[in-house]
């Protein structure tokens, strides 16, 4: 049966523990939610000893299920001061789940003068290694050098220069199928809490192991996983949009709906749109000699990843996603995809949420601090990041601080987070989502463009979503054949809630309240060119969260 | 009758206002912290139009009444984010109450593009001028320009390049009877505020008013006025420990305590207390041909502020608080004193808060930008912010933006602002204070060490104090014979309490909680040298404020 396994960063010690009752059920953001309400004290700082960094695997990780190889990462979040989950691909969750591990909880922290750590999990146990030679290294040097030192193909989870110095729109990032570090769990500055662990590299080595972690009902499971495979290549999104031309398929799509933010948020409509789209980048790419279709892990049959070359046909960065060609390209009126995907390989390799600092950007221009869509001097200032350079700690801090630092009032965030890429005006689901959801502005807590935008499965109410039952159900059945359970989607239901409950709670005795579920006053503004604005009273938005 | 003055800045327009009833009774922070909560959203951006900046003289100022001159500046504060008064001497408060001028109160903002703005009022009426020619200068230029241009003697408050950068340490400093801007509302970045409204400088001249407002009971004030100045002038610390020494006389008295806190709150003893007290101070001026004796604004009976010169015999700096010297010294480790007087001058020139930017320059040692106790690299560092260097724009944000730039989690702060100068856990009625007032860690807000250790009044509960209940009669008495009315001391406390009602529900619409009332996790650490702790249970805490 799975294990947690507690790391110890005081003393580099680590333990194993069984997995609690009450945590059985749990994987993923609802394991990681519920640790932090049980275990760490709301009001800590987040960069303290008492934050604790929680890394789970989902419930069908380890499975032969097609996209069930996400990873979740948890913490008390340096950047919002609440509770947050960040997920990711990468080969570390399914090598996680194959090595019997639910969880993997880092507690506890060095002293100052202490170098960073590396720890090494595999079927022979767990190994702590000092990891000198890897501070202040990029996560692209990094990972190969840890490929090169434990085997091509390990799993590994890093920080780059961002975390060590414990900046707040720091990411953690995982290798990806080919050792790359484009998968990230980018929100919240959880890379920060890992560096406060003083805690540079986990590498997960799965050798040993069964290629799938064991089915209660093989038989049920083998079904459920059909049927959920014949979802997803079939559904006209999975199937075919985001597997032609990856996620950014949505930026001409978005900006035809006049929600694509513009300008720091003072357009739906980007003019240069066209030259940013998924279509325009596939162009380039298949020009190149990059690759178009490429899975975040290994059984993911969407493909929605890609390789990016540059002009002269050499790598330059991977996962490549919408809202990443949003933040830096039409939030900052950056039109060059060359430069924007600059930005994206320097913000992997540093170790920094691309969302985060392209609402960074986007503010350091509204302070005037570099000119509108200049690309080259984006790009130098991301540099200062790794560099001993005091603007590296100002906007690898994100968009408020940033803001702060230059007295700017116009910044696009809620509770301490840059928001993504969908206007709240002109996409007011998300807009309830940004304002509302425990992790503060964020596009994953509550997706609610499939329906408003793309109509998959009709238009929906924005306070009432869900694209396809039928789905849910198979996804339950795998869960039931996985455990052993008879769950039915009511369960599903009630257990998506009941994490609300444990972040929401949480949030509130770090101190949150409804003054925190608001969106910054200038979106009262009209937005061209539909001349929408953000219109919801406050009693309105706090409806979302009141039947809970 | 008194007025209140609204200046307009988003058109450079003013308006005279009657003094509605509500407000007629209130002065000083009750005028503030009244109309904050009825005019300003608690949720708006400190820093955008719909933040107001108030300015009012106290209920007895222009009285002959002996230290009735001080000022109070409220806001909603740029670096709490909650409600916010701090006050200071100066000219401006009298000539102010002479003018009939009940308050001011700065409301909207220019375009971003626009230049500042200096606004003159005196009898003639109020005038508007562009002050293009003192961007970017300190306020010492400032002011000495503004008293040429408009005749020694007149009241100004102006901001510094900090302010004017909308950096959230920035004070607004007012001109001492010598013309210097020694004396400042410092705390809160209220100086930030007023950056925002493009606001440079007020400049206010009385010329042609009467030398005191009217008095109902001219006699009776008289006689109340004269009890007053008895008061002052025969209790020890203000008739002799305060004129003698400044309220430096605090360094060795609170050293001895085991209170001072001591490299960024590690100890409550300074080995090099002598070298930066107040008697050493005032050996230094006596030697050095300064001035021991000074009062922050005329008719100050007390005296204790001064000038200080460097070791050849020139003018450095004025208005040397303990909470300067403190801040800058005994936290910082820097022991010689005229490098703390060389920073206390560049805040000032700037507009810097003298506290803030000591418990800034800890957290930078702390976090290892620069040494322990290295008073030329601490000033290089403070003379970054009147630059164009990110350094500046870190530092000029105070302690725990700095603390975040640097990934540091010691920070002595609570709701945001940096703590004065008096360990909580050796003083504990000030870190109920700190932990509980509307206004974030500051020591003005419940000033529990009178009794506590100077013990004026006699050894008091940290939870119930009052020190002399006399001078409070006389006080009211004075207020009663000023206005007509016939208020008791028990209505003072009554208005207090209204006071405090109207800051806690502004900053719990803010998004303030009890999370909020809190001392950094640090302090449950021991404190040397008396071995003491910070050892209040949350109840203990609320209990502070439950009885309101």
């Amino acid at each position: 049966m799975s294990r947690i396994l507690r790391l110890n960063m005081a003393d580099q010690s680590y333990r194993w523990q069984e997995v609690p009752p009450a945590y059985a059920g749990l994987g993923g953001r609802a394991f990681t939610s519920r640790l932090l309400r049980d275990e760490v004290d709301p009001t800590c700082h987040p960069l303290s000893e008492a934050n604790k960094l929680v890394v789970a695997p989902g419930l069908l990780t380890g499975t032969p299920a097609a996209n069930t190889g996400r990873i979740s990462v948890g913490g008390k979040s340096p950047l919002t001061g609440g509770i947050k989950e960040s997920n990711s691909g990468g080969l570390v969750s399914q090598k996680l789940a194959r090595l019997g591990i639910k969880a993997i909880v880092v507690e506890g922290k060095p002293e100052e003068a202490d170098g960073f750590y590396l720890v090494k999990i595999s079927t022979d146990g767990v190994e702590f290694f000092p990891a000198s030679e890897y501070e202040g290294i990029g996560n692209y040097r990094t990972m190969a050098q840890l490929w090169k030192r434990f085997g091509r193909g390990v799993g590994v989870m890093s920080i780059g220069p961002a975390g060590e110095k414990r900046l707040t729109a720091a990411s953690i990032n995982f290798t990806d199928p080919h050792g790359r570090p484009g998968r990230a769990a980018g929100r919240g500055g959880l890379g920060a809490l890992m560096g406060s662990k003083k805690l540079k590299a986990i590498v997960v080595d799965d050798k040993g192991t069964a290629p799938s972690v064991p089915l209660a009902d093989p038989e049920k499971f083998k079904a459920a996983a059909r049927k959920w495979a014949k979802f997803i290549i079939e559904h006209p999104v999975t199937g075919q949009a985001l597997p032609t031309f990856g996620t950014a398929v949505l930026i001409n799509i978005v900006n035809e709906a006049g929600a694509l933010p513009t300008k720091n948020f003072r357009s739906g409509r980007f003019e240069y749109a066209e030259d940013i789209s998924g279509e325009h980048m596939v162009e380039l790419i298949k020009a190149r000699g990059g690759r178009t279709k490429e899975g975040c892990h290994p059984g993911c049959l969407i493909q929605c990843s890609q390789t990016y070359h540059d002009a002269k046909g050499k790598y330059l960065t991977s996962g490549f996603e919408y809202e990443t060609i949003w933040a830096l390209g039409a939030n900052t009126l950056i039109k060059n995809l060359d430069e924007i995907a600059m930005i994206d390989r320097l913000c992997d390799d540093f170790g920094l949420d691309t969302i985060e600092m392209g609402c960074t950007l986007g503010v350091l221009m509204e302070g005037g601090a570099i000119p509108w869509g200049d690309g080259p001097a984006a790009i130098k200032m991301v540099k200062k990041v790794a560099k001993n350079d005091p603007w590296g700690l100002i906007i690898g801090n994100g968009s408020v601080f940033t803001g702060r630092a230059l007295g700017v009032d116009r910044v696009p965030a809620v509770k301490g987070q840059g928001l993504p890429a969908y206007d709240p005006r002109a996409e007011k689901g998300m807009g309830l989502t940004y304002a509302t959801s425990p992790m503060g502005g964020d596009h994953t807590a509550g997706y609610t463009v499939a329906t408003n935008l793309v109509k998959c499965g009709g238009d929906g109410d924005p306070l009432k979503v869900l694209d396809n039952p039928d789905a849910l159900q198979c996804i339950v059945d795998m869960i039931n054949a996985r455990y052993g359970l008879s769950l039915t989607t009511g369960d599903v239901g009630t257990l998506g809630r009941q994490v609300l409950h444990d972040e929401i709670s949480f949030n509130q005795d770090a101190g949150f309240t409804k003054a925190h579920d608001r969106l910054p006053a200038f979106f009262k503004e009209n937005l061209k060119p539909h001349n929408v604005t953000w219109d919801f009273t406050d009693a309105e938005i706090d409806q979302v969260l009141e039947d809970l």
